[in-house]
């Protein structure tokens, strides 16, 4: 079992489709291929990033086989198991636990509204019914709900949770936090923006969206954090921040955000020849060409172009 | 095939579960008895108030069996497919065709952020995978977006959706659509509170939880409705809203809103020999003694006792 | 003093500016004066379609008096006395008071994030600290805060409020709070779109910004609704509610939704001669010659022209 | 005239009323002292800890006369011109201006609901009719809406804004704010919990509430980041965050999230003798017995005892 002191870079891969819509095993393959030669340190399948909410069934199990086979251990895979309720949550997290996934990855509930007691249980309930560590999830832009510290150290100190993934945007959350959880218990940063600071202040990883287009950055600037070198790591964070603007290039008139942000990371990893195609899935709709044409001029201004093979 | 021109009581079902946690089939059916012989129009399977968003596979392929059995043809039955995105929308639907459902009641997309006119590409995709009318299902408070008058309008031009089910409080909007959809669209109002109001404003029909625990209520509600007996209907709406103080009892810093709401219709019903067991699915908190005292002594009021079997 | 038993139709006056920012005394006189012909039983100035939070101390000052003066005792004159915290509501309701104005109309505290009991503390306060009688104002759109049934109740019960006006779009609030006051406590509702179902429910009045431009439609579906002619008051209802469109035409991307619809209020009055120039207070931006020919044609559509003088 | 670079530490003084509910001139000269003897680089009254929103005009003329006068050109004085619409925040600043205010300190307006263009039309105007430089205030808590980065690089390149203060929370903008304006625009931040890594990722100051109960401690914080003493900052930084945990002994069941913490603050400056009396404005209910006895265990823990007079 591979070294679950989660730390290091862990991008929430996304999920390649093919013009069938199902998902692309071959583009897959290679995006996992870039990202250990780039050297991250661990591999998260199936979260916001990965359209875990617009995954099937036959989806999920694809990336999570995908992934567990091409990681062929040499990092952790972490697998989402998000959905709305405790049952269907232990439904997800016991097959990816099947497939071989190496953690499982947990938001509050949602669409039901859940006292911070009920966010609790829930965590409990699926640590009990699955063979594989969680790790909490606090994503409030998705799930309406915020895992509040109380409710982290509680999980923390009970051995529920081995990890936090922190995807709140509130730093002052995430100090409290590391100040009250053990030393050794993983704080994971979702925050393309703020990785380096986020390092500063006590995280051990960072999981970010936009490492599936330049995993590079992130090793950079990761490394350079650990390495005490705050300067270099915010010239890095920087360089990342310009890059991060694809997210912003659609036309919010025209498409919803998740579609911008997902579909700016694909087009600008098909551009860079990662995967074969930029679609993602249904209802997102597809950025137009000016749009791609504006992540190309962006790519390029980072100095991002195709990946060797 | 039962008429489909949707109108009438047609109760949001709880979905009774034994003390393993498991659908209580025993207790489900006479459910389904009662409310048939109290002259419900429709059976809802798998709304909020069934619990959707906390069942598990198994849980929701043995309610619509039991439903689409227990109703036998004589009434319809609508089985909610409500998740995040299209793809699983589509999985959910096929299953409750494969199984009876007469339709299926779908929402927005959510967890994402979507674009209105991705919700409409979400409706469409769905009514082209499945071979069951889709109802669509207006309910912010859990979705966190709106079926807008101009998404409804577009689908119901399109017949992509064959009603509306309207859950989010806005009569004002309710009463754009009904201006602005043919008059033989049937739009049907979640509202335990305003039955008679929307009535008045053009519905056809009431989905109310509260009517798991007094379908005759809602039967009466309706058919003065119907006949223009306002002053019947509003009386019948007056008694209702007494007796929908039930889902404000429990105490809001120890369990949700959900939690309180399910589990007092819940409590309720089972006080009532309805049901056997006021369970409610993880990670919701179940209502304690007091609380429970406190929707007896409502349901006394409202001369609410054990129904007969 | 005149009757206060609030009742009928009590417009929310918007303030008519002259070209160089000032109230311009003449439009608003002649909008008083086409307001008392067209039958209405009250006027409200310095409400949020009055723009209370864009007057200086000069403008509020000059609205009550020529308001007071132009009405000579024939209806009540109601005044905004809308403000942020307790001190600052009662040095403008004192001076509302002062000169002449028969009732304040008072929000929940904002800015400040306040209590159910801070905000019942609030009402005591400036009700202890005026000689006028105070209108409890419900509108959580500007302020953020909702007045429950319980706080209104409460101010019901204290006489610390004479009258309610809601502007929640939340019937079943406001049909609670109609079953749990006495029958003499005026209900008032803001809603231009649900006028004649609020007056079914117990409203005593309607105070619709849309007044403003078509004062005689409001007091036809008044008195339509108050001899129980329902169909009648619907049919004018959805004239009304066509006519509303006129808030929507301005471009969002553009400009506010409140510089869109008071603007729109504005841009009508100014195209039927009731006000002398569409102008609204900064920082809000004026609609454009393609939003105002929008506007002309919705009201060439209601059968609204130039008005007599 | 002081130096207006903005920088260092600038409390957002307290309001000290005395028992007839006026300001207390005792309390705030001896305030203004000691924070000037702590070592603080400016004042700013009627900001939200100090009130802004609850107070009349004979109290916001009081503060800041006092505070002219106490602080005698030592630093610089700014004064809050914090209200809903354009004429009326240039009330105000004309009033801080006329009595001696350095600078005012504006938000975006509220209660309406403005575009962005619109707020950088208020700024405009605001800056153009008074004769004193102009701060923007990000405080989306209150007032619901974010000045973006657009709209702040746009008043810095106009020079319509002379510095921000961001009581935001959110870093990432700051940061995106920080690479975009000029060097010199000085970004002050107002967040008690992140003050050391704001001035990592480039604030020229600190605007902490919690600085009226411990300026020494911001003063030290401060002075280490300068120093480049990141460790030094981060411990001081911990302390405070201890120490800010004052703010939420209060229960929000009984009182307000402003009251709890606005009381917090004046109840420990009290205990340490620094205000005469920890009254706030109303409608804001007080802190009772047991809420004060935590904050005093909180203070001692602190080391904060009674200062010398």
């Amino acid at each position: 079992m591979p070294d679950l002191r989660l730390h290091g870079v862990v991008p929430p891969l996304v999920t390649p489709l093919d013009e069938s819509g199902e998902v692309d095993r071959a583009s897959l393959e290679r995006l996992i291929a870039f990202l250990l030669d780039a050297g991250v340190d661990g591999l998260f399948l199936g979260g916001s990033s990965g359209e875990v909410a617009l995954l099937d069934t036959a989806q999920r199990r694809a990336i999570t086989e995908i992934a567990v086979g091409a990681a062929a251990g040499a990092v952790p895979v972490l697998v989402g198991a998000v959905d709305t309720g405790t049952r269907r949550v232990i439904e997800h997290a016991r097959q990816a636990a099947e497939l071989g996934a190496d953690a499982v990855v947990v938001t509050a509930p949602f669409y039901v509204q859940p006292h911070p007691d009920e966010v609790v249980a829930h965590f409990r309930a699926v640590h009990a019914a699955v063979d594989v560590p969680v790790v909490a999830y606090d994503i409030p832009s998705a799930v309406g709900t915020r895992l509040t510290p109380e409710v982290v150290t509680g999980l923390a100190a009970e051995r529920v949770a081995v990890a936090l993934k922190d995807s709140s945007g509130d730093l002052a959350s995430f100090r409290e936090i590391r100040r009250r959880v053990p030393a050794d218990f993983p704080l994971l940063t979702g925050s393309e923006l703020l990785a380096d600071t986020a390092m500063q202040l006590g995280a051990s990883g960072i999981v970010p969206g936009l490492g599936n287009v330049d995993p590079h950055g992130y090793v950079r600037l990761y490394r350079a954090a650990v390495a005490g070198d705050d300067a270099a790591a915010a010239g890095e964070q920087d360089r990342l921040a310009r890059l991060f603007t694809i997210v912003s290039v659609a036309d919010p008139g025209r498409i919803g955000f998740t579609a911008g942000a997902l579909g700016a990371f694909k087009a600008a990893m098909a551009l860079r020849g990662i995967i074969a195609n930029p679609a993602t899935n249904p209802p997102l709709l597809p950025l137009d060409d000016t749009e791609t044409k504006a992540i190309a001029a962006i790519l390029e201004e980072a100095g991002l172009g195709e990946i060797s093979r």
